[in-house]
C-alpha cells in the first residue's frame, strides 16, 4: 500500500471542540492518517498540497444511489404522480443488472463532489455493493425491507442481505438493515429487524415522519406519532438512523434524543416533494446527532453534498428569520464528524492521528472560495462541489486532479444512456 | 468582428410560450443570432457544440460586484454587527482604486458561472465600469445615491454617474440611477431621481422592503408601507427595479403590478441576513415581472446564479409545502428573459432571430446534468454552475473551454489578495 507525505496543505481539524484550519504536514501510512514523520528507509510519495484545503470526506447519510438514472425525471408534479406514475413503474421494470450501472453513476457524482462515504437504501441484490466495491468508496449498504414477516415474505431480501454481509464485509463496506418505513413494514417485521440487528451487530436505517400523510395515518391507525410508535415497539436506540424526521410533534424529539438515535435531514428532498422543513434548530439545541443526506436523485436532484449543506443553513435561516440559525461550523460537522457517530465508526469523518485517510482536496483558488476569508463559511455558503480536485478513500486515491481512477466514466454514461432510453 | 456557425448544439429557445430545447444550427453574424446560413464568401468559424446546451446567458439583476472581496467575511453574525462592524468599516476605508480589482473578481465569478449581464449598485466612480468594460460583460451600472438633495449633497455622485454615462455608454454598458433605499434617501431626493431618470432616459433601481426594520420604520414615520410610500411620491413605473421586496403587506403587490415595476428577488441574501422569504408564489400568480439577483458576496456568499436558481425554487417549495410551487421553467425564465423585460432590452435573455449573442455553453455530460432527462429541471435542480464551459457576450467569447479570454485571473487574485490583507 502506497504511503504519502502531504506538505503545504491547509488541514481542517476537529478535536471535539471547534473546527479549525492549520497548515501542517500530513502523513498517510498504511491507509491511516498520522502526524509522525516516516522512519528512515520507509517509502512514500510527496504531495505538494499548496493552496489546497484538505478536509475529511463528506458522509452522505441517506441516499439511493441506483436512482441516479432518474435525475430530473419527475419534477414539479404532485407527490402521488411522482411516486406511483413516475418512480415506481421505472423501479418495477428496471432489470436488476441495470442497478449496477445506475448506482455507479451516483457514486461517480458523489466522488466528484467530495463524498467518501455513503449510506444507501436499495432493493437490488449485489449491484450497489459491486459498484461501491469497484469504485473503492466507503459504503454502508442497506437492503430495503418491506412486508409482514421478515422470515416469510421478507425472507429472500433479508437472507441476501446477510449473505452479502458475509461475503463482502470489509474495511470499506458494511451492511445495515433498512426497513423501508412504518407504513410498508408491519410491527412484527420491525421488531424482527430490531432483533436481527442486535444478533448480527448491524445498524438500522428507516424513513420516518417524512410526510404529513405518514404522520396522520399513524395517528389514525395507532393513536400515536411515528416516533412514539417506533419507540413503543422498542425499535429506537443509538444504532438507529432515522431519515427525514420532518413532521415532529409533541415529545418526538425528546424521545429521539433519549434513545440516542441519529436523524438524517434531507432538506432538498423534503422541499422538492412538498414535505416542508424539518425543525433543525430544535434538533440542534437538544444536542441530537444530526447528519446530512441527499436522498436519491429522483427527489433532489443531485447527490452533491455541498449543495445540500448550503441549502440546509440558508433554508433554516430563512424559515426562522434568524441569521444566527444553523451556522457553518454546525453544518460542516453534521456532514462529516456526525456521520462517524451515527455509523459507530470513530475513524472516519475527522482528520486526527490514527483516523483512516478518507480525505478530499479542494482548490482554495476556486472562484467560489477566493478570497479565503473564512474556510467554514466557504464550505457552507459559497462552495458548489466543483472545488474538489482529489479524493482519497481508505488511503487510496479514487480521484486525482479531477481524473477518476476507479471508474470508467465514459462506459458508465454509455450503459446508463442505454438503460434510460429503454426504461424511462 | 468574427462570425460563427455553431453546429450540433442543443438550443434552449423561448418564444413567449413554453421554453423548449431543439437541436439546431445557430449562426452568429456581426454579434447577433440568426438562423439564416451565411452567404457564399462570408467568413466564419465552425464550432461543434455536440453534447453542449446553448442557452441565453443568465442576467443577475441585483449585485454589488466590488463586495466580492468580502466573500465569507461576515457570516453567522447579527445583522447590525454584519453591517456596522463588518461591512461598512471596510467600505469606508477601501481605496477607490481597489474597487476595480474587487469588482473584476466578482465579474470573473459571474462569467465562470454563466452570467452574461448584471445590474450593479455601487459607490465607486468608474471602477466597476472600467472592470466591466475590460471584461466585456454586459452591465447596467448604477451609482448608489443617498442624501437629502440630489443637486446638493448628492450632486457629486449624480454628476459622475451622468459623466460616466456620457463617456462609456455603449452596446454593452448602460447606466442607471440607484438611490440606495427609502431610509437613506429623502423624499425630495427620490423625486429628483425620478425626474432625472425621465430626463436622461435612465432606469432606476432601489432596495425596497428588505427588512422588518425598514417596514416598521416606514409605517411609523409615514403611516404607510415602503411600497405605498414610493408609489405615493410617483417613483414607481415600468422603468423601476425593486430589489428584495420581502416584507409585502396589504396591497403592496397590487401596487407593484399596476405600476409595471420589476421585482428582483435575492433569496440567499434574504435568508442569510435573517430577512425571511419573499412571497414569490403570489408574485408569480399576479404576473409581476420577477428577476433573480445574487446580491453582493458579503450577503450570499457567491455570485453563482445557478445556486440562486435552485435555492429559489426549493426554498419556496419548502416554505409553501407545495411541490408544484415555482417550477423550473418559471425559474429559468426569471433568470433570463425577465431580465430583458426589466432592462427594456428585448435583444437579450433569449435565443431568437436578431437577438444579440449573449450565450452560454454547458456541458451536457457534466455529472450534475447526466442523464439529460429534462433540461429545465437540470438547470434549476441539479446544475451547480460548473457545467458552464464557454461564454459569449455580444458575439465575442469571454470564456472558451473554461479559459477566460478577457480577464487575467492570476493578476486579479494577486491584487485582491493584497487588498484583503490590508483592509479586512
Amino acid at each position: 500500500m502506497k504511503n504519502y507525505k502531504i506538505i503545504n496543505g491547509t488541514i481542517l481539524t476537529y478535536g471535539g471542540e471547534a473546527m479549525m484550519t492549520e497548515e501542517k504536514t500530513l502523513y498517510i501510512k498504511e491507509g491511516k492518517i498520522t502526524f509522525e514523520p516516516f522512519a528512515q528507509g520507509e517509502e512514500y510519495e510527496v504531495i505538494d498540497a499548496g493552496r489546497k484545503l484538505i478536509m475529511p470526506g463528506l458522509i452522505n447519510m441517506h441516499t439511493h444511489a441506483y436512482m441516479t438514472m432518474m435525475r430530473n425525471y419527475a419534477d414539479d408534479v404532485p407527490f402521488q404522480e411522482w411516486l406511483f406514475q413516475r418512480v415506481m413503474p421505472v423501479e418495477d421494470n428496471l432489470p436488476v443488472e441495470a442497478a449496477y450501472w445506475t448506482s455507479m453513476l451516483g457514486i461517480l457524482e458523489m466522488i466528484r463532489t467530495g463524498t467518501t462515504c455513503f449510506t444507501d437504501m436499495h432493493m437490488y441484490h449485489r449491484q450497489v455493493t459491486q459498484a461501491a466495491r469497484e469504485a473503492g468508496i466507503r459504503a454502508y449498504i442497506g437492503r430495503g425491507l418491506v412486508g409482514e414477516d421478515l422470515y416469510q415474505d421478507g425472507y429472500s431480501r433479508f437472507k441476501q442481505a446477510l449473505e452479502e454481509k458475509e461475503e463482502f464485509q470489509s474495511d470499506t463496506l458494511q451492511f445495515i438493515l433498512s426497513p423501508h418505513a412504518i407504513y410498508t413494514c408491519s410491527e412484527k417485521l420491525l421488531k424482527q429487524v430490531d432483533e436481527a440487528a442486535g444478533e448480527h451487530r448491524m445498524l438500522k436505517q428507516i424513513h420516518l415522519s417524512e410526510s404529513m400523510t405518514e404522520l396522520n395515518d399513524c395517528l389514525n391507525n395507532h393513536g400515536k406519532t411515528p416516533v412514539q410508535y417506533l419507540n413503543d415497539i422498542g425499535f429506537l436506540d443509538e444504532k438507529t438512523i432515522l431519515a427525514h424526521c420532518v413532521q415532529m410533534q409533541g415529545d418526538d424529539l425528546d424521545i429521539i434524543r433519549n434513545t440516542g438515535a441519529t436523524i438524517v435531514t434531507n432538506v432538498a428532498s423534503n422541499a422538492k416533494l412538498g414535505n416542508g422543513i424539518a425543525p433543525l434548530s430544535q434538533m440542534k439545541e437538544m444536542g441530537i446527532n444530526v447528519c446530512v443526506g441527499t436522498d436519491g436523485a429522483a427527489s433532489n436532484n443531485t447527490l452533491n453534498m455541498f449543495r445540500e449543506m448550503g441549502l440546509l443553513s440558508l433554508m433554516h435561516k430563512a424559515h426562522t428569520r434568524d441569521c444566527l440559525a444553523i451556522p457553518s461550523d454546525y453544518i460542516v460537522k453534521a456532514a462529516t464528524y456526525n456521520g462517524s457517530v451515527a455509523l459507530h465508526n470513530p475513524d472516519i469523518g475527522v482528520i486526527r492521528e490514527g483516523a483512516v485517510a478518507d480525505l478530499i482536496f479542494l482548490n482554495l483558488d476556486a472562484p467560489s472560495l477566493f478570497p479565503n476569508n473564512n474556510i467554514l463559511s466557504a464550505l457552507c455558503y459559497s462552495a458548489n462541489g466543483s472545488e474538489v480536485e482529489s479524493v482519497m478513500i481508505n488511503g487510496k486515491f479514487v480521484m486525482r486532479d479531477r481524473q477518476l481512477l476507479t471508474i470508467d466514466q465514459e462506459r458508465v454514461y454509455y450503459e446508463v444512456g442505454k438503460i434510460v432510453e429503454k426504461n424511462l
